[in-house]
């Protein structure tokens, strides 16, 4: 399963119980968890999220909205007794405030919390399943987006036709790999004649809060989900952008550029009680749009 | 109306949807935020409380659950506009918390913010109509109560006795602070023949996080409602001890020993999903006790 789980889709402030930045992606039995507003805690047990499978986390910037819940999350963990080192992934500055709360606390956690700084497109996180890397996007402050991948995955053995070509069994790993078959008497047999592709690998790109700014598209390029803010309706532009913020109709302009999938949007502002125009807005120009719904969970596929 | 809301009830794991520490207490039009745990300002909205009107935010102690609210609440005022002062009394560290997470969000906020430490058992706030004085109490850190008083009443005139004793109207208001009329010809009338006592000066009095101790009964002498903390049932006394927490047992004997009019038990482990018998086991030492819940307003009367 892939798949990202909404724990928060409102703005800075929260209302009509909408809450602040939070979501859980999970990649079969790995979980990530993206910005942590106010409340993330609870949002995880209310939606049944076993936190303690969370082992990175990933912060986008130091607005409160989207990291003001992570000292709370970090302490409860502690309390729960959690041994398997944490991860954390954000702005430099965090480190100094969550060990400054700690301290003050008194609180010496029953983990390792290791902490590394974002400071360039780099890749965070590589495990023979998934990768993780971060790229800027464009906010008031210094402010990262994330995007998780599965690994490529092995070609398959098409065993009949590799069989009739003669290829050893001892061979095949190396023909899931993509390898030629090259027999003792030099004979080459080309990888495409005895296997076949498999399912491409996914994709989830997260692009935190940002001005609309087309270098997002490039570094998102192809990818299967890709969420984006959509802070404000389409016809308050100038708002969004005087706020480093996002319309409907730009989420769906930086989708249809990069050539994603799909598209999810979330990061309402607390003026608009109703949604529905957000997805009619986004629908209009990228068809393929959800709107991020709290408690729900988007397959990524 | 003198009453004190309840925002959150639990101690620091968050579970059953109840929540960490925070107290709202109204005084007529003045409003004051005692603690201001994760959820705070959801809370306030949840419960319909004018988070405009709260001009004094009170923090006993910087464990987690009594302040991670603070920082998502102060922003939130700010986004909201609020142009009044804000008083924030707390240990000192938090000073340097909150310019931290103001000044990694590059955020300044339109109103003022003034921070008091505390310190010493001191009157932090004098007022008309109330005073607000602080004391500490016995924690794994430096850990404060607060009591909030109303100011003694003035006398009232008992005006057929004070016509009948030939008593000028115009000496009526140095009659209410309790003096004693002399007339011209030397003649001295008694304060109590001509006036009766106003209804006592009500005071509610928070006591935090805190180990059983008797001095805090001193502390508290006579006050109209108490809070104190029961975290543990009373068969767990040893594990209270140990993290400078009290039973239902101790809290009701510090109601008694301080002469208590009513008491308020809360903050209430995480363990126990049913909270009958707290009020129970307190009720049995002290049967004027109520169990704080979350989105109720006891009156101090």
């Amino acid at each position: 399963m892939f798949g990202v789980t909404i724990l928060g889709n409102n703005s800075a402030l929260p209302a009509y119980d909408r809450h602040p930045t939070s979501q859980v992606v999970t990649l079969n039995e790995h979980l990530f968890l993206i910005d942590c507003g106010e409340g993330t805690q609870m949002q995880l047990s209310r939606y049944k999220v076993k936190r303690s499978r969370i082992n990175h986390i990933f912060i986008s910037h130091l607005h409160g909205d989207h990291y003001f819940g992570l000292a709370g999350l970090i302490t409860s963990m502690g309390l729960l007794g959690r041994e398997n080192d944490l991860h954390l992934y954000a702005p430099a500055p965090l480190e100094q405030i969550i060990n400054l709360q700690l301290e003050v606390s008194d609180t010496t956690l029953p983990f390792k919390l290791h902490f590394h700084p974002l400071t360039a497109d780099t890749l965070l996180v590589t495990h023979d399943k998934y990768s993780v890397e971060c790229f800027p996007v464009y906010h008031r402050i210094d402010c990262w987006g994330f995007i998780i991948r599965e690994r490529k995955k092995p070609r398959k053995i098409d065993k009949e036709k590799a069989v009739a070509y003669n290829v050893p069994a001892v061979y095949y790993e190396r023909l899931k790999n993509g390898d030629d078959y090259e027999s003792r008497t030099g004979e080459v047999v080309k990888n495409e004649l005895v296997t076949i592709p498999n399912t491409p690998a996914r994709s989830y790109a997260f692009c935190a809060d940002t001005i609309y700014n087309t270098t997002i598209a490039e570094k998102v390029k192809n990818v299967t989900l890709l969420y984006h803010e959509t802070t404000y309706l389409k016809d308050l532009h100038e708002r969004a952008a005087a706020r480093f913020h996002s319309t409907t109709v730009q989420a769906a302009e930086i989708a249809t550029l990069a050539n994603a999938q799909h598209l999810l949007i979330g990061h309402f502002s607390s003026k608009y009680d109703e949604l529905d125009e957000f997805l009619h807005e986004t629908q209009a120009v990228f068809p393929d749009t959800q709107l991020a719904i709290e408690g729900v969970t988007y397959l990524v596929k």
